[in-house]
Parts: C-alpha cells; sequence; structure tokens
C-alpha cells in the first residue's frame, strides 16, 4: 500500500520523511549492548529527543509551546484563528520505558506532525487550528502516576502535586524537568482542544492474528496500579520448620499465583501483572523478610474492575493472615474506563473504509493519553497491528507499509474533520 | 546457673570473659541504622573480626597459624607434642550473613578460646594438643559454595579450585584473601584433627519450645541447592492475554508456591526456601522477561532429599513447557546429610547429663563447619537454644547463663576425652 500519485495542491501523507523520523528519534537514548533504547521521562535522553522533536516542530513553522508540567505542542494555525480557536488536537508521548521499542507514543507524535506537514507542503492552511503534543511522562517508569502530562492537562491532577511527585531514583520531577529545560509557561490545559485524535501501535496480538489493517479503538481498559509491601520474619533456611515461617516471598509469590488464577477466571476480561518483585535480605539461606511488588489490573468495564480489586484485597488478607505476615498496599494509579466519542469513532472508521484498509472495532488494553485528553474534549484512538502482539521490547514492531496506512487515517479524519478532503 | 567457685588449679570456665569477647566481636562491622553486623568473608570488616580474634588468640600464647584458605587456627600443645600429635579440634566461623546475629559461629570459636584459656588459667597443659579454629567462608553470602574453608579443609575441594571463586561482586577469593592479609601457608588438612567437637547456637526452635538446656547434635541435614533461571518474553501488561503470556515472574512464583507444598506433603522432613528471587526489567506495566531465584532444599535423609530434587526438577519441566519459558538450573551446593560419630555424640550427652543439664538428642538443620571435619575425623555438636529459633537476624539472641552452659559441656567433653576431668 503505498500513498495516491502527487499532485500540486494535494494534502497528502510524506511517509518517507515519517519513517526517517521515526528511525532517527528511536536512535536516541540507544541501549548499546542489547538493541532497544531507554528514554525515560525527563532524563538526559528523553530531553535530547524533546529537542529533536521541537527542532522538527520549528522546521515546520510551527509555534512551539511548552506548559508547567512539561507538555511540548507545536500548533499550526488556521487563518481564521485569533488566539481564542479551539484546535483539533493530534499527539501521544515520546518518554519510553526501559530497553523500549521505537513506535510507542513516537508514532502517534511523529503521525501529527505528518499531517501539519502534509498541510504545509501543499500551502494549504488548515480550516481549524491543528496541534500536536508530546505530552510528558506517560510511561510512569521513573515518576507516577502515569499519562501524567496529559492527566495534569486534563485537570486531573494539580500541576503542584505533579511537580513535587518523587521518583523512584528520589529526585522531584520539577527540579528534572527545569534541568532539562522544559518547565513551561503555558498554564496546562489553558488551550481546550475542540477534539482529539490519537493514532498508536496496538501493543497487543488482536490486529495481526487477525488480519486486520486498522484498529478503530472505541473504549479503553480501566487500570489500577497498587505497590504492596510484606513484612515477614527473616530466619535460617535450614533450621526454621515450614509451619513456623513467615516467609514474605512466599506470600509474594502466592500473591502472584493468585492474581494469575483471577485473571484467567475472569474468562480473558481482567489482565493482572506483577512486574516489579523484590525479597529482602535477598540470601539464598535466609527466609526473605520483606518483599515488595507490584500489581496492574486492567478490565474494560469498572464493575468487574472493582469486583477484580475486591477479590485481590480479600486474598491478602487471607494469606497475611495465614503466614502470620503484615501486607500493606498503595494505590499509586487508577483510571476508569473510558468510552471514546461516538462520532469521532465513526469517523475513524468512515475513513479507513474510504481508504480501503481492513478495520474494526476494539478496545484499547494499554492506557494512553487520549484516556485523559477525553476528559475535557471528544477524543478517539486508531490503532496499526504489532508484530506479535509485542511491545515495551526492542522487538516492537510495525511493517513500514502499515506504519503508513496508519498515518494516511489519521490525515483522513483530520480533513474530514475539518471539512478539507479532496475527492 | 553460674559456674563452680574458684579452686587454685581447678580446669573452669571464665564465663565473664566469653560474653566480653562474643560483645566485642559482635561489634565489628556493626550495621548503624538497623542493628546487627554484616562481616561478610574477607570483606574489611571481616578482616578487623579476624585480626581481633587472632590477638586474643596470642594473648593465650596460642600458636597462631593459617592456612592457604584463610582458615585461623590457635594451637595449644600438650607436653608430648613433638609436633605430629593429632590434636582435639573444636572451632566454627566468624564471618556472618547480611545483618547477622553476634553468636552465630562466633559462639564456637570463642568458647573453643574459652577451653584454651581454662588450661591457661589453671596452669595446666592438655594432654592432647588442643586447637581453635575459625574456618574461612562458612556462610557463602558472597562466595559459593558455603562451609569452604572447612569443605576444603577436609579435602572435598582443591585449593586453587576455591582460590579461583569469583563471588557476587565479581571478586576472586584469593585475591580478597591477599588483600586482608590472610593468605597463609601451611597446607589445609595438613594437621588432621583427633577429633572435632563445635559447640553452636541452634538457630532452631526446637530446644526452646521444649524448655531444653543442651541439644546432643547427632546427625546434620544434606543441603541441595540450586540456582534457578527463568526466560520468558517481556510483553506489555495491559494488552498481551494472559494465555499469550510468557511471564518468567509468574513461573518464578509458581516455584515458590510449588517448593512450600513439597515441603508441606514431606510431613516436616523436607525443608525449602527460596531466598533469593529477582525479576526483570522489574517495571510495573512489563511482564518480567527474565526471572532468577535461589533454592535451599534440606533432609537428614539422602534418600528423601533426592526424592525432592527429583520432584521440583519434573516440575520445572511442566511449568516452563506450560507458560512457553525456558527455565535453567545450575547446582551451587550440595552436601549429603552427615550422621556424627556415636562416641564423641554420647560423650556430649554424658558431659551433659554429668553437669545437671536438660538435654536431647537432635539434627542439625543448618550446615555446619562440623559436617566437613566429619571427613576426616570423629566430629560432633552441642547446641544452645536459640530464643524464638530466629537466627541470621539482628533478633538471634540466646540468654548469658545459655551460653556459658554450652561452653562448660564443651570444656567439659574435653576434659573427659583428655582424661583431665577434676572430679
Amino acid at each position: 500500500m503505498s500513498h495516491t500519485a502527487t499532485k500540486a495542491q494535494r494534502l497528502q501523507l510524506d511517509g518517507g520523511t515519517l519513517l526517517r523520523q521515526l528511525k532517527e528519534l528511536g536512535e536516541i537514548g540507544a541501549d548499546s549492548e542489547v538493541g532497544g533504547r531507554t528514554r525515560i521521562a525527563l532524563t538526559d535522553a528523553e530531553k535530547a529527543g524533546r529537542d529533536l522533536v521541537a527542532h522538527w516542530m520549528r522546521e515546520l513553522e510551527l509555534e512551539v509551546v511548552i506548559d508547567r508540567i512539561g507538555n511540548l505542542f507545536g500548533i499550526l494555525r488556521s487563518e481564521a484563528d485569533d488566539g481564542t480557536q479551539a484546535p483539533l488536537m493530534m499527539g501521544s508521548h515520546i518518554d519510553s520505558v526501559t530497553n523500549a521499542g521505537a513506535l510507542d507514543g513516537c508514532y502517534g507524535v511523529l503521525a501529527g506532525l505528518a499531517v501539519a506537514r502534509a498541510y504545509r507542503e501543499a500551502g494549504i492552511a488548515p480550516s481549524r487550528t491543528i496541534m500536536v503534543g508530546a505530552f510528558t511522562n506517560e510511561e510512569g517508569i521513573r515518576y507516577q502516576p502515569d499519562m501524567m502530562g496529559s492527566l495534569v492537562y486534563a485537570g486531573g491532577l494539580s500541576v503542584q502535586e505533579a511537580l513535587d511527585t518523587v521518583g523512584t531514583d528520589g529526585t522531584r520531577l520539577g527540579d528534572e524537568l527545569t534541568r532539562i529545560g522544559y518547565a513551561g509557561t503555558l498554564e496546562p490545559g489553558a488551550i481546550v482542544p475542540h477534539e482529539y485524535v490519537e493514532l498508536h501501535i496496538e501493543q497487543g496480538p488482536i490486529l495481526e492474528a487477525e488480519g486486520i489493517q486498522i484498529g478503530v479503538v472505541e473504549n479503553l481498559q480501566g487500570i489500577s496500579w497498587q505497590q504492596v509491601s510484606i513484612q515477614g520474619n527473616a530466619n535460617h533456611a535450614g533450621t526454621t520448620p515450614t509451619h513456623l515461617r513467615h516467609d514474605a516471598g512466599f506470600v509474594a509469590a502466592a500473591i502472584v499465583t493468585f492474581l494469575r488464577q483471577l485473571a484467567q477466571d475472569s474468562g480473558g476480561t481482567t489482565l493482572a501483572t506483577v512486574g516489579c518483585l523484590s525479597v529482602q535480605p535477598n540470601v539464598i539461606n535466609v527466609i526473605p523478610r520483606r518483599a515488595t511488588l507490584t500489581v496492574d489490573l486492567r478490565d474494560p468495564d469498572e464493575q468487574r474492575l472493582k469486583l477484580a480489586e475486591r477479590r485481590f484485597a480479600e486474598f491478602l488478607e487471607t494469606v497475611a493472615q495465614q503466614e502470620g505476615v503484615t501486607v500493606t498496599t498503595e494505590r499509586s494509579a487508577r483510571f476508569e474506563p473510558v468510552v471514546f466519542d461516538a462520532g469521532l469513532v465513526d469517523s475513524v472508521e468512515a475513513s479507513a473504509n474510504r481508504l480501503g484498509f481492513t478495520n474494526r472495532r476494539m478496545t484499547s488494553g494499554a492506557g494512553h493519553d487520549a484516556q485523559m485528553i477525553a476528559r475535557i474534549a471528544p477524543a478517539a484512538m486508531i490503532f496499526v497491528p504489532s508484530q506479535g502482539g509485542i511491545s515495551h521490547n526492542p522487538r516492537e514492531h510495525t511493517d513500514d507499509d502499515q506504519l503508513i496506512m496508519g498515518a494516511e487515517v489519521l490525515l483522513d479524519v483530520v480533513l474530514h474533520r475539518l471539512g478539507q478532503a479532496q475527492a
């Protein structure tokens, strides 16, 4: 699939530039030995990524604006815009997990720039101002909660609270934001979008498994994150009878296996993941005194997500009592499921059909900035397939032609929403 | 319980000095914030402990000898010893786990010195040379296997292989031994003991629970240590259906819960502990790609220990296949159960009875240097109660009067074995 032949004044996608920019941005923060890249929010590597994206925005003569939480925007104004017009916003994020792929987030930002480029190259102004955002700290690796920049933008977390967040490395987010030079002056949310469209890789296996080209994302799972700490009793591995143990590591393991069972019992709607797990003192012949772990629960239905949380809490109480340990939990993020704007979802589906791409409606398994912006504006998402469903991994991959198809759908949606589609 | 009134020329225990030395040695490597001490083999802190023990040996005018693996000995010769007499050896170790108590190991070494002191203060020479050993790296925290110094001494591991061991911190044992100045010249095992008695805290709950003062240790559990590595597939927590996961962390957890079941099924004879456990990349919303853990299996019966190892190996195969991960194991230590010398065990029991201390025969749950020396000489052990069964923990505690009782039994055993008991 390639885009249609060039005509003067025709708004069309420059797929080559999009692919080159994805590659170039993906080289920033490269992990030398294992492949992949690590561009965690507000690190030097992520600053370098921001600098490159801002440079590309300026090349397109976009107005570059940074808000107080570090969200980076490029604005292409309509002729009618006196500075008060609500823009059509596109965007995503450019921060990454540890040892990540090159597409997660970056694709949505760079495809947004590709839409702006289509206007610039055709010499046409958008009929409504368009705006491309790269939101701060979507991944939540160093600072929690995740999707922080868009959450603050949508008014779900105060700027001050976000700036005061202390990271896993003991740093304060606001200090790091200043250090890398991205503490802007725009008040987050000051520019309320007219609507918001985010293009993203699926990060799951469904589209590839079904041989479908475009995912029309109509809703998004709820997410519940908890930090669990277990306090048991360190003791000698060789002399402590099993029934007298207060083994924090065993309780951590029992939690992991319980959550697997809980996910299986849900018939596939609830997902449960323990991503972080450590024990202390971490010595071969000492029963762990302490264990800490994270729990990530997701479900597209709020009632089922609440049920999973309740069942988990009951299990913690039971297992703590049985083993004679103390379990404490702290909620680090909680987002209800989101239903995207029906009209905008219809537009995405119509564009995919118009361009002749096979498509299906689907639920987003991952959290995205779109779910935050959906609090203040109609929002929707477009997915393209992820090979093997793999993401958060250097092997994250989508074929070039599929990446271009997704960006063509984004451009088509924008053109139709702005009434600038050309027959 | 205090010792009997002083008489000239009477061989008797100086309990006060023993307690003072335990306290003083226990202050070396103190963990400032959490209490306890960390004196891991061949670190600067352990060198300081060695220096202090060697100083105390010289105060007693013992011959101080260090062998090529760093075992530290103090020798008090009989008048008949022309340098070839096989000595009665006492001893244990002074290296510790991380954040340890003050008694594990140190008690046996310093009680050995207390026996030598009884001879010195009475002005009597032993009828057979006595020798007190502090064996290198009993705990195996930094370098594996544990009980390394006594294993080498007994010929179970070549000196060169032991010196070439690479630690968890990447250091070579032989280099560290030289660095701290304890690479001696005596060939390990060159002095074969006539017999060996080791006094130790129980590190388990049995004596305290039964209100018994002295444990007469007649055998010792077999120990099997394995390092387990699991290679799965990192993927996004929100988009990967449960049935498509290859979750290394889940497999690690399933291993921990399986081992608990295995221990419970054994009716209490098999002990199973997972002391070390970690996952990678250790990120909240990423399914663990890799997990590593240690497995410590123990049983007093070799056949049952082998059965446990076999059942575990079968489980690994099953769970690896079910989850679609690769599991590799490496054996880091394997010691068969040890039955101590019947005559020497009888002597320990007779001494406890003679002194009027309640006692019981028992199995050692922990590994001890005695099990290695048992390969080359008749050996036995004496236990005193551990409060709450707690060890490898700053809260490790035995009451002072019980510590003195144990040392009195050791002295009495030595006096009777040497035919120097005074009515």
